[in-house]
């Protein structure tokens, strides 16, 4: 246990001071910042897909995406005209803010209203890693399971917003909404919790309106 | 980046060291042992309550089930009859071997034929960690979607198996069995792959062949 605090600290606080970096760079530009993290699979870059849709005659975005290994994901949202960058991580579990600083310093961020960080499909390893963040916005797929926020308490109790999303599989799987919801709530009483469908673009406008109060310009 | 290589060898060649004593106990007492690998909720708990009740007048099985949070699936495994211990990671995104060593030095291993390592959900950070097992079982749910073996090679290139798991939602979901074969085969052109449904209760039979090959008496 000693070991283990020992090494994880240094590796923390050198990843603070540059998210502290990040998230000033951001406020003196205006631009709104949030971190979307999830399992893998849960539906981030189709729900973004949609999203980039809704918002792109509005506000000026750019999205950082992580991943393990490919650029599938930068490339799906690239097709909305939105810039999109692909960060591959080789084998690290979550996104670091040096990532973050190293793709924002030499642009205009005057130019931006919205930065959108998809991180690594990873319901632990993102959480203790600030990457200069306005907000953390949790995906849970309603594929996984409503035990989910209770089997992974540390993510869900960070969350800004939560998104439930693939609610069109609903019929399909045992997932108890008012469970999912309970097991939020005990963690987070106030947090808004948003049911989504990318597929049959359902309850995405709600979750963009979430995003326009905070962005807009 | 060599900050990151000169924290993690340590660890990892401790973990080690106690992989091989696992794997030596293991192999004096003649038990075979598989560690499963997944995302959160690919199913791996209602997989393996199939396989437990298919196989327990059989073998003389111990699962035991690492979560960061909760000792939920340890009481659904116990309802099989079979004994399932939970081992509570708190943050800790993958088990690792003195963890399993503890819960095996004072048993009678002589007595089992099957050791089930339920690991925590995650698809990066047990890659690298050797429990002492004898195979890695990787499984993925089709909701996750066919590209998961692709943006995560890591530990598709070291499954021994491969499970899909929830084919019942094939119809319901944009996921290709053949695209998901196509990237696990490129990996690994051999590795046996079992399309598997627990709720209808398809595919199972033929895993547990597998195992009955491997941990028979």
């Amino acid at each position: 246990m000693t070991e283990r605090i020992e090494l994880a600290e240094p590796v923390l606080r050198a990843n603070d001071i540059v998210a502290r970096r990040v998230r000033r760079l951001l406020e003196e530009a205006g631009v709104y910042a949030f971190n979307l993290i999830s399992s893998p699979g849960s539906g981030k870059t189709s729900l973004l897909v949609r999203l980039l849709e809704m918002l792109r005659g509005e506000l000026r975005m750019l999205v950082l995406v992580g991943d393990v290994q490919t650029d599938n994901d930068a490339r799906r949202l690239r097709h909305t005209g939105v810039e999109a960058v692909q960060i591959v991580t080789g084998g690290t579990c979550h996104l670091e803010a040096p990532s973050i600083e190293r793709q924002l310093i030499g642009r205009r961020l005057a130019e931006l209203d919205l930065l959108i960080i998809e991180n690594v499909g990873n319901l632990v390893c993102p959480t203790g890693y600030d990457l200069g963040e306005d907000a953390k916005v949790v995906a849970l797929s309603v594929a996984e399971g409503d035990d989910k926020p209770e089997k992974y308490p540390g993510i869900f109790a960070r969350a800004d917003a939560v998104l439930l999303t693939k609610t069109d599989l609903l019929p399909h799987v045992p997932f108890d909404p008012r469970a999912a919801e309970g097991h939020i709530r005990r963690l987070q009483p106030d947090v808004p919790i948003f049911p989504v469908s990318a597929l049959r673009d359902e309850g995405v406008a709600a979750f963009a309106d979430w995003i326009r109060a905070r962005a807009g310009r």
